[in-house]
């Protein structure tokens, strides 16, 4: 791999979770790899008063937790050199000026500021880069989500953002997108010319995406109930691998093309509002029950969950896509907390044979499907029929495999080293557009009125099951089952 | 599996090779099975003045030597009790009378000969068997390639063969299509609707099928030597494993629908005569060379071999299909003795993408191909280009395959075994009707007369090598390689 050109990382939130968990140990990781030149700047920045050492020794134990394995003293030393701290409250401008002494003469090099704050935040934080002059024509901004709560606050921070930083300098992260097997989807779609002809209507039966977690709301509790999961997990990351499985090929791997063509499937999403919002989507809502053998709380028992929230845990969703390549082909998404296990996958099951020659299992176990999977492990395997050894002809179940495990030979990038070098590189591919962002919103919000006009409470769903009945009945009503029921 | 009706198969030519090295050893092995009831009698039948005793202990030092693992004195015993022996002489009525009060009182049973002899004796002891009512209605006969050495030869052995047994009573057989792979290629495309749209001109580019022995003549230089590889590889295992491939989709898996499909395509095979022949075929002929760092000497220098002989040891064509499927596609077929390694495979090589996104292998390393591998390993393997791992977009070659050892879990059938319980159950499908062979042989024919017009020599090619020049050069015309060129 290359080296990296040199930058400066201004990382807000650089005390947070998420900056001690995956963004500093993967730079960690990728000044292993020697990608990181010497004069590189890791600047963490967050209101509390600690000195470079004090976060130094942050930075280090989480390493040391989170690399196990891998973390090594030597390298430490050489990554600690990169890292250092300024103390930034977003509306203290003196906080800004420490901040502008610590990047000065350095206006050349790839300044990178990660947000990695409240979303609230963000917007300030800008305004208080730009008043300050920390911008340079080499800055870029990483946003995480959520970008704002609907389509009107999601506009509002990207019209300030938007004083700040002109969109091509705007990485609008979403980490399912930096895992090789969605980029592995693109190749298989775009390299190959096997897909083409059985990616589209007449071809392709159904689709599902499913990303389900076994944790419950952990300590974003506050956050999460305000949220749900329509807005959590399905206006961002299930819509966008929603549009890499479904966009046309693009005539270019430039990163707008690929954007222009996510953003026509985004706009062909069939609307769901009213009635169809009510018949098309399943709110669910976990209750106390029990993940691997341990028994876990419910959702209105967690802490700083008002007893009374119609907040959902989990969320179905039949999608039709009004276009020549999709009209007629459900895309089932679903997602959810506190389910049985944690399980991330894309599928994609083809149409049957017009006509049975051989002998054959049942046919929903027959079907010709592609499994893309995200999580636990990544992989991708086509699930066919082969032929049962031994004498007569009849059909079993048979795979084959991509196996990654092999095919990667340690060489393997997690989501945010993916999207963290690309970030430094300027690549946009992998990272929203604002009309991508206003688009999926656009969608969501509907869904989310019509729930509010029903006035019904989510269903309940026993913690550690695959979510509530009627998540099963929107599909098995087309004649189909998710994967895990099959 | 289930057990085999209780049979009586007389092998004539059961003290030769294929008996001793295959069909023997086959039948211990479905004994071992628990597939052969206990009344079975399978009677050798051969020239020698054998007692039973003596040809047990032939049979039985055979199967030690060709089933090594496998064997064991208790099923041998069982084995054993099942086998006889009947000196037969093909011209002689009193040895058939003999086999007659063998088979005296067991008219019910289905009764197999097995014609493992020399081809000229085929018409010679079918004519016998039906002179002394030896045929029944549960009678079957298995016919060894080669059948005849033209079509005018192979006629005349069919009408002779057709006095004393019925069509659906003919088993010709092919042990190619015996082979685990090739059904699984029919299983494959028949039982998935994933295949079905790339099966066809547009998105098949080309098709490969390599019968590659490292061996040379051995003990059959004098049958080779009047043979040569066309006749002795292509009229038959060649063009059958073309005609799996090219089939069109039966409407039953019935035997006679499978073969109708066949048929169909060796009638739209485009003729090869005259200058057509010379152009689209590549004659071969093996000189001194090594095998395995092994010295070994060339074909005229093969005891039992002319020292002027033109016989081909290898031969290449390019072959197209008149068909609405096929137009267009060229099939590249070759086998040789003497090549670098066994291998026999079926390559399917996709048409590449219209328009390339990402940064590729060169072209052709970068297409899309089935591999059907029959020999020296079977196993199905899917060729695509996914993403290397790590930053950027870059494609690199990749492998679903489906892991057959996985797969089979000790289960597996050899090729003899699996026809053999084709022929005990009356199963047709895998066998070729009389006007498949007449369509090869009126295909192959021209090829053969267009050889001797021209008057040229085989072209030279070292032992140990893949075939001349001129094989390589016939499939580079078209801008395309043999795989094991890639």
């Amino acid at each position: 791999m290359q080296t990296l050109p040199t930058f400066d990382l201004v990382l807000f939130g650089g005390t947070g979770d998420l900056a001690m968990r995956k963004l500093l140990p993967a730079l960690y990781r990728r000044t292993c790899a020697g990608q990181v030149c010497a004069d590189t700047r890791i600047i963490g920045a967050a209101r509390s008063d600690l000195s470079r050492e004090q976060y130094l020794a942050q930075v280090k134990s989480n390493c040391e937790a989170h690399l196990d394995g891998e973390f090594n003293e030597r390298m430490w030393e050489s990554f600690a050199r990169c890292v250092d701290y300024c103390k930034v409250d977003a509306g203290e401008d003196l906080d800004y000026a420490a901040l502008s002494r610590l990047l000065e003469g350095r206006e050349d090099h790839v300044r990178i500021f990660f947000m990695s704050t409240a979303p609230n935040l963000f917007a300030l934080i800008c305004e208080g880069l730009a008043r300050h002059s920390l911008v340079t024509s080499a800055s870029r901004v990483v946003l995480e989500k959520p970008l704002g709560e609907d389509l009107v606050s999601s506009r509002q921070i990207n019209e300030r953002v938007g004083t700040a930083f002109r969109e091509p300098q705007i990485f609008r992260i979403d980490h399912y997108l930096g895992k090789e097997t969605v980029q592995n989807l693109l190749a298989l779609r775009f390299g190959n010319m096997l897909f083409e002809p059985l990616w589209r209507r007449g071809r392709v039966r159904h689709v599902q995406i499913t990303l389900a977690e076994d944790v419950g709301v952990e300590r974003r509790a506050q956050f999460y109930d305000q949220t749900g999961a329509l807005r959590d997990m399905v206006q961002n990351h299930l819509l966008q691998l929603l549009c890499i499985i479904a966009m046309e090929p693009p005539a270019t791997a430039n990163p707008d093309a690929m954007r222009d063509e996510k953003l026509k499937v985004l706009h062909a999403l069939r609307p769901l509002a009213g009635n169809d919002a009510r018949n098309n989507t399943v709110r669910g809502q976990y209750k106390a029950g029990a993940i691997a053998g341990q028994p876990v709380i419910g959702y209105l028992d967690e802490k700083d969950v008002p007893p009374n929230s119609v907040t959902e845990t989990f969320v179905a969703l039949k999608v039709e896509i009004d276009s020549w390549r999709w009209a007629g082909v459900p895309f089932y998404l679903r997602t959810g907390k506190r389910l049985q296990e944690k399980q991330s996958e894309i599928v994609v099951t083809f149409e049957d044979v017009p006509h049975a020659l051989y002998e054959r299992p049942e046919q929903l176990h027959s079907l010709n499907r592609l499994v893309i999977q995200l999580q636990p492990e990544e992989g991708i395997t086509l699930n066919v029929l082969a032929k049962s050894p031994g004498e007569g002809m009849r059909l079993r179940p048979a795979e084959l495999s991509l196996d990654f495990a092999e095919y990667f030979n340690g060489q393997r990038l997690d989501g945010y080293e993916r999207l963290l070098t690309d970030i430094i590189n300027g690549n946009l591919t992998l990272f929203m557009r604002r009309d991508e962002l206003d688009a999926a919103w656009a969608w969501i919000d509907p869904i989310r009125e019509a729930w509010q006009q029903y006035e019904e409470r989510p269903k309940a769903y026993i913690a550690g099951t695959w979510g509530p009945a009627a998540a099963s009945s929107l599909i098995v009503r087309d004649g189909f089952v998710w994967r895990n029921e099959l």
